[in-house]
């Protein structure tokens, strides 16, 4: 799917060899960079109102979790799903419009204005759970976001030469026009009987909502089962099928927006970081000249903890986006299935301001040292092994999905596996180590943090030795096996010659 | 510059015609699409800030302005300023080096991590200008990150099928390495004079500092000036001139560069502002049902206005994307005098979310009315003046930068100049307009912001109709020259035949 697009940018809109309407037809390529770093930004920018959230010291971090937190981190996730729906939706609707123009550019602004306001609803949601407002209010962006891309369906069928090449060409531009708005229309009709019903009864609307992510997996799986019963195999029925807007698991994903949405939410998270450093911790000029006598230094030295949570973090993140890089420069084509898993890895990414707000705030300052760093362990330890996952979903259907080189049983295999296990090993140990000498815990966790750098640095030569030494022992073995043969082959000389 | 990356990251790592190294060697696409993605929004996120000082509603702007503002302002600005200049000398690094490893990554990523600690050093800074600490924090990072760039750029001559076609094929690679190192330290040795100063004379630092971003223009001047009074030309000295590195304002400047840059800056300063949204308009459930008897929309019609600053505002932005893209669209070739301009554009961009708090919170609520919604004219009259400066300056060379449908004289080119003219001319009639009439000047702001998407969408059919008027005019008036020539024609046979 990323051949024909990344070939249609580099030709650009200029006189290529089909001559193209001037001007009015644009290559995509650029608008959806800029969608993708939008929604990855408005899909992790709500943690920052869950980190900000102040907690008492002195109180255990238990019960404040409980009152406190629990509506701001459902807001989080909830926008998080949300957005990362629409990304997909809207990876799949540009799957089908290879190229823009001016009026499609325009309408693709107003749909990512509406989508960056859907926190704002969640938050009027979480805030005042009983009152239908918020959930109306929902509803009706979700309408309007849903109309939206049908009139850009709808346009693009109108001017065929914005489709891709197979719609383009094919004879059921029809069919595939009805089945794609059927699709899209789905969610808004739901979510339009959801905004009716917020005014009668609220959980119905809730269950509404749901619908709108569960429906298609639920309605592949009525089809799935009437084909089992009425022993049919599903796959015929559709003649004219399309390469998306399946619902299939291993539907393609464009990889370059994978990587985009990706990129986005890992800068974003690294970056929210230094905003709390310089917006907490610069000293108050006052308060240095009363209490440190002047000493600047000596002020910041309070803050020292702070400057190794960030540093820590920052190391976290960069070194789990190399990761994620050194991941996706094996896999040739994504699928949603990988799309799926990525996002949940995001979504822990996302979570890690919350683990520096932890560690930087109660570690050595309370009773919350250990819960502190165990919640940037087990955030740590799921973002790592979501995109272990990614890994494992490739290598099922290596033929596919992954380079020539990087499959399994080569040297990269091994060191691609080694580079991938690393953080979930290293952040379970940690756990683990928490749990049996709670008192050093911070001094672990940081240590932990200023290690892993020089481990990936150090990996290739790890893994070219180790790998050195199974080959030895194993060619060992075999001459072992060969010497044993020999022998065997010696002493009965008579077998060997019939 | 771009084609030959282009065509690397076409190929991907995998088994290509020319058997690379597999693994080791990677394409750099994504890596530099991460860091830009990383730089620019650490330029960016340091106006939130300034957005975020709370003014009283009473007191008159002006004086606020001036004792509260200004220290966040200049720290804003200097951010920006030296992430941009950081980012501008990343972009001609890896213009040199074109393939990456994990080692140069991780060295990548190190870098960035000290870039993104540079804002707290400017805070602190701008918080005890008096104190040497902040000057001599700030110094070191620069010579940390000057010092790894010198690190990258050995270690790319020691592996030399890392680096450009064009100094890989060479034979003067160990002139270019020097000639580039040259330039890459020349940073940090000033800055490490600034650190060592900053305990004894400030205001020398100060300099210092200032002669980093100078210095190369300075030098430039000199041998321009020296050339000038030897009488020699200066280009006739360098017999092995490289592309970059040169300092000169037609160097060339990856475009997918400039473009993923200031995406990122569009994309964050749109969506800073729900987050201001999300933090500060949803009302306490305790204050609503006192308050407002438990009538949630009652409590959210209060927030009126910000909803409608909100929304403004994303428009505005959007839109100053959307005429970015277009013109991008035309340029083949970005130089730095280009990406100087568009800096200069991006600083005001991400002024926006002040003038979006501006509008929102003292709109029809104080005595800064008129202010506020000057200071945002000025921002988006200055933001988009210098997309127009850009356009201009690719039209002076237009054989080189511009596509050849777009070039001086075609209808694309009266469309472009209608798209970039548009919002310079808008924002200074906004202005003003508040001026002549003041009472009304919000809801003049509020209606240039919603009539501005709408001019837009019919800004091609209104160019095409005055450029039908002015053909019609003007083929008009050929033809009384033409009716004259043959009236003279007439009169004087004899003259024609000769």
């Amino acid at each position: 799917m990323s051949a024909p697009r990344a070939a249609a940018r580099e030709r650009g809109p200029g006189p290529g060899p089909e001559p193209e309407p001037a001007g009015s037809t644009q290559t995509s390529h650029r608008l959806l960079a800029y969608s993708d770093a939008l929604l990855s930004i408005i899909a992790t920018v709500m943690i920052l109102p869950v980190a900000h959230t102040k907690i008492h010291p002195d109180q255990k971090l238990g019960e404040s979790v409980q009152q406190l937190l629990l509506a701001k981190i459902a807001v989080y996730l909830m926008t998080f799903l949300i957005v990362t729906v629409a990304w997909a939706a809207h990876v799949r609707l540009f799957q089908v419009i290879e190229h823009i123009d001016d009026v499609l550019a325009l309408l693709n602004l107003a749909c990512m204005m509406i989508i960056t306001f859907l926190p704002y609803t969640f938050s009027l949601m979480a805030s005042f759970p009983g009152v239908p407002f918020g959930i109306f209010l929902f509803s009706v962006c979700a309408v309007v976001i849903g109309l939206i891309q049908a009139v850009i369906v709808a346009y693009g069928f109108y001017h065929p030469h914005l489709l891709n090449q197979q719609i383009q060409e094919s004879e059921n531009q029809n069919f595939y026009k009805r089945h794609i708005l059927k699709i899209i229309l789905r969610g808004p009709i739901l979510c339009f009987l959801a905004a009716i019903f917020s005014f009668f009864f609220i959980p119905l609307s809730y269950v509404l909502l749901g619908l709108v992510i569960i429906f298609p997996h639920l309605s592949r799986l009525i089809t799935w089962c009437k084909n089992k019963i009425l022993g049919r195999r599903g796959e015929e029925e559709e003649p004219h099928s399309l390469e998306t807007f399946t619902f299939y698991l291993s539907e393609p994903l464009s990889k370059e927006r994978v990587e985009a949405f990706s990129d986005g939410v890992y800068a974003i998270v690294a970056t929210l970081l230094i905003l709390d450093i310089c917006e907490d911790n610069v000293p108050d000029p006052r308060e240095v000249e009363e209490k440190f006598h002047g000493s600047l230094l000596e002020a910041l030295s309070e803050y020292g903890p702070n400057y190794l949570a960030y540093f820590g973090s920052f190391v976290t993140i960069g070194l789990l986006w190399f990761v994620h890089h050194s991941l996706f420069l094996y896999v040739t084509k994504a699928t949603r299935l990988m799309g799926l898993l990525n996002i949940l890895s995001l979504a822990f990414i996302g979570g890690l301001p919350l683990a520096y707000q932890l560690t930087s705030e109660f570690a050595e300052k309370s009773h919350n040292e250990i819960e502190a760093i165990q919640v940037s362990c087990v955030i740590t330890f799921f973002a790592s092994i979501f995109q272990f996952a990614i890994w494992t979903t490739a290598l099922l259907n290596e033929e596919e999905t992954l380079h020539a080189f990087a499959r399994y049983g080569g040297k990269e295999h091994a060191f691609m596996f080694a580079k991938l296990a690393l953080y979930p090993c290293v952040s379970l140990g940690a756990f683990f180590l928490t749990c049996l000498l709670s008192e050093f815990s911070t001094a672990i966790f940081h240590l932990m943090q200023i290690v892993i750098p020089f481990a990936f640095l150090a990996l290739r030569i790890f893994v070219r030795i180790s790998l050195t030494a199974i080959k030895s022992v194993m060619s060992l073995s075999r001459r072992k096996v060969v010497l044993l043969e020999e022998e065997e082959a010696c002493l009965s000389p008579n077998e060997t010659l019939s």
